[in-house]
């Protein structure tokens, strides 16, 4: 097979996108086409493991909730063990490597081995989650600004102003379902009417994706009637009123054209 | 040429990405492969037109800051004509078309007009153009939080609360450039000091791109010293001081694999 491969080794910190394979940018999917080392997060879809040569080594670090995952240093040294004997690495994250993927981390400490490496952009949760759901973060009528932050700084009130994040238009919380009801109600404290639209997008992106939609005093206990679980974002604003009227986004369209929002990546797949 | 075709037509609502070709997404290039009919925006990379089948109708309705554009009425009308008449449309905008792109009003006049649409996120130039140019949106030491709104909300007091915003430690403005002076003043009134790291990214991920870094207090007239020209991201927040230290990130890694973040998208190209 012949893959490009470089003559001295190089890292590729790959944004993998919001879930649905199909969403990955054509540079990623080419780094991790052209790849030794597939470094990857939990998050990250299969299909887009097969999308590497078959003799590629494929590396799982995942966080999980609960257990174990692998320590950044230790992330940080496969890389750069990797790459030093020459080899091409893909280190491929959910979404976008710099929200909140430790990124920057990442990218800092190769920067300090003297490793060669590159970053490829990815589409974020905070943008597309909703977005596929029905929900545009922004709109001329119901919101000029958004502003995203995740579920773990509710546990340290002292790392994010609530305050200010609760005079933004549409608020975007990732990885938020474990303090839905706290943020819901820091966010009311901080003078947000609990009667805001607030929903709560789980599996985003993917055929198992599930919606629950209310206001910010109800979606905490409607999100746990509903057993709703991770991954999941919440989004509050006006914003999510749009939901029900963009009705059709959620539909497969009933025409011959497959929907490339929502079906699976075929292996090499190219176009007539 | 074997394009599929929808029996019924269909609009593309298609992120076309912050600049360079290769980052739009996997699905966003296959639609516009498929197409008979590509509505784009004036920011959309000519390459990706060139991706379009040969005989595809290709039309610009592009917003220029100064000059003639077309209205969002005829937009709609060309997206909801075409389609009728069975044509396979892409709707090309720059970004995410949920981001600032007027995406969730064209779904809702499609979505009137009981035309069959999809959207097909982006990665968004708030998150792409900083990130390559170094400068990571989150930071587990320096941000835990973002926000984005667009320059035009400057104009608008009343629009948009910036004293809220002035709190979020990264702040995104995009089509931020004519603006520059006003939103670093309007910035400092509610008490962002003047000190605050900032940085002008014009032209971001693209060959052409060029970055001036500076303080909120000096980023109004380096950019006019340095003649910086829109597309412009402005971005304020301590992680612009990263981007003195992930020096590599800006330098095309010397190595045979060429770069995927930074050249041009081969016409058909499929991974060996």
């Amino acid at each position: 097979m012949a893959v490009r491969r470089a003559s001295r080794g190089i890292v590729y910190l790959v944004g993998a996108g919001p879930g649905d394979p199909r969403l990955i940018t054509v540079a990623g999917l080419d780094a991790i086409r052209s790849s030794d080392v597939i470094v990857y997060d939990r998050l990250v879809n299969r299909a887009l493991l097969r999308e590497a040569p078959e003799q590629a080594e494929r590396i799982p670090v995942g966080k999980r909730p609960v257990g174990h995952a692998v320590a950044q240093a230790a992330i940080d040294a496969i890389l750069i063990d990797r790459s030093r004997t020459g080899l091409t690495v893909t280190r491929l994250k959910g979404g976008d490597p710099f929200v909140f993927g430790r990124g920057g981390e990442e990218c800092q400490a190769l920067e300090a081995a003297g490793v060669p490496y590159a970053v490829i952009p990815g589409v974020t949760s905070a943008v597309a989650v909703p977005g596929l759901a029905g929900i545009p973060v922004t709109h001329r009528r119901y919101s000029s600004a958004f502003a995203v932050v995740t579920g773990h700084q509710c546990k340290d009130p002292s790392a994010v102003d609530w305050d200010a994040l609760a005079r933004i238009p549409t608020l975007i919380v990732l990885m938020g379902l474990a303090t839905l009801s706290r943020t819901a109600r820091r966010l009311m404290a901080a003078g947000v009417p609990g009667s805001r639209p607030a929903a709560v997008v789980a599996s985003g992106t993917l055929p198992n994706e599930r919606v629950v939609t209310g206001t910010l005093e109800t979606i905490g206990r409607q999100a746990r009637d509903a057993s709703i679980e991770a991954p999941a974002v919440l989004i509050v604003g006006e914003v999510v009123r749009l939901r029900a009227i963009l009705r059709s986004l959620r539909r497969t369209p009933d025409v011959e054209c497959t929907n490339p929002g929502r079906e699976p990546i075929p292996a090499g797949r190219v176009p007539a």
